[in-house]
């Protein structure tokens, strides 16, 4: 299996997160600086791990172990601005013994809908110890994320 | 009047906002880095003034202004870590022609109680056009912010 | 032509810059958020157009257009640490009318030699006014950018 | 003793670093963002305890502990802008037992000279282990900064 889904594979549920767009998040130029998407994707990964059941915290006490990214692509479309209202969509694409792939969307909300701002795909790993060397993911990671993706889990 | 309530200053409401700590928050000591404060701090500003009706892209395009920091001072007590879900209040403490201040404090929000983490005090000015000069609140803004203080305005 | 080099492009040298790995730059894990990679990134790109002579800020003033990210990929291959010293390089691969496109490495900087952390490609755009409507790259700009490529121009 | 220096505390000498402003420095107001002063004001401080030997990193894994910001106060006076080259200037003002004081200046360095923006004192202590309690200073730094500041360490 490739980290990235192929079209057998049937994805998640898509969770959706707001968000809204402060001065910190913008830059000179008058809108929101192209590396705050991967925080505004990452704040989304976790609250959605939260709805499964796994908080990273207490994860990372119990087992000792955390997630890291191995892969971010990102694609920008349309500008954020100040006190845009901003919803992250965060969906599961492809889940390895070893990796969970996301589909992230940020869209801009306005009263009349959504506009498409910027779209990203984000694989994640699993790392053990204070070496941080790669590991299969957890039991109960693998459980979690499983059913939330509703999706065989494939080996790879 | 100096920039900083005196005693006969009276207050305005405590405004709550409610964030959680994510990585992109925390540092290689396992704790919020210190700047971070400030960045919480500016998004309660916010999510304040909008209560108040002031939207800040909206006041620069009709008024040409924006508001900017003049001085921070911040106490840290107790550190915050990955996960903490943090309660940052806002509340008024002077109001003048050409200043805010405000108190503001992070806590963390337990099940079985607030413990204070963080508290700073922000003044805030108002600067016009391109040139940022240094301006008058517009009379919207202190209308705004007058009521909501619920407090005499002080010339300064 | 394709927003990503192709195997006739003879792609330019390798700028490289040197930072400092500090604690905002890390994270609860650790290490380097991943995020930051794309703000050492940009950091590189800044001062990798100084040497062709272009000053993001004057062109803005000059020509009221900016440079905006259309894409950016990333792969994360081991982890940067406090204290770290990074050597970012920076080398055009594509050079269109509207984008550039350049491959940018993080490499850590040991006594004994560099060890690849991480490795990006970021495809950039031009946007004119305040409308940030995507238009072509400025003559000054193509010329300063197709001299350092050392490569042919190619219309896309 | 109280943690800011008295009159009869003889002040270390100045430590200067230099440091670019990027896009991720500011914000849509067209100027660096308040919080990111304490960001240079760290970096600058990093630098600082690495001319005097000291290294954070290193210092952790030896000892088990790590400096925190216990107070921070920052009073802005101008903005800076996008590819401004600030100046940042580190010097010891005091030295107890558990915390050391800093006075630290931001500058623009325009080729006719220096522009004082930013000026802020930050007050740093020690924190060991796991629990992060407060505890003295380790002898090592203490001998580190003292020799640097050339003043006397004084009982706190």
């Amino acid at each position: 299996m490739t980290p990235h889904a192929g079209p057998d594979v049937r994805a998640g549920a898509v969770h959706p997160w707001t968000v809204r767009v402060y001065w910190e998040d913008t830059d000179a130029g008058g809108i929101v600086y192209y590396a705050n998407y991967l925080k505004f994707f990452e704040r989304a990964r976790t609250e959605w791990l939260r709805t499964l059941g796994l908080q990273q915290q207490a994860l990372r006490q119990t087992s000792g172990g955390m997630f890291v990214v191995g892969e971010a692509q990102v694609r920008y479309l349309q500008p954020a601005r100040l006190d845009d209202l901003l919803r992250i969509e965060t969906r599961i694409t492809a889940l390895g013994r070893a990796t969970v792939t996301l589909e992230q969307k940020a869209h801009r909300q306005d009263p009349d809908g959504l506009t498409l701002l910027c779209e990203g795909r984000v694989r994640i790993g699993w790392v053990q110890g204070p070496s941080l060397r790669p590991a299969r993911l957890p039991e109960a990671v693998v459980r979690a994320l499983g059913t939330a993706a509703d999706m065989e889990q494939e080996s790879r």
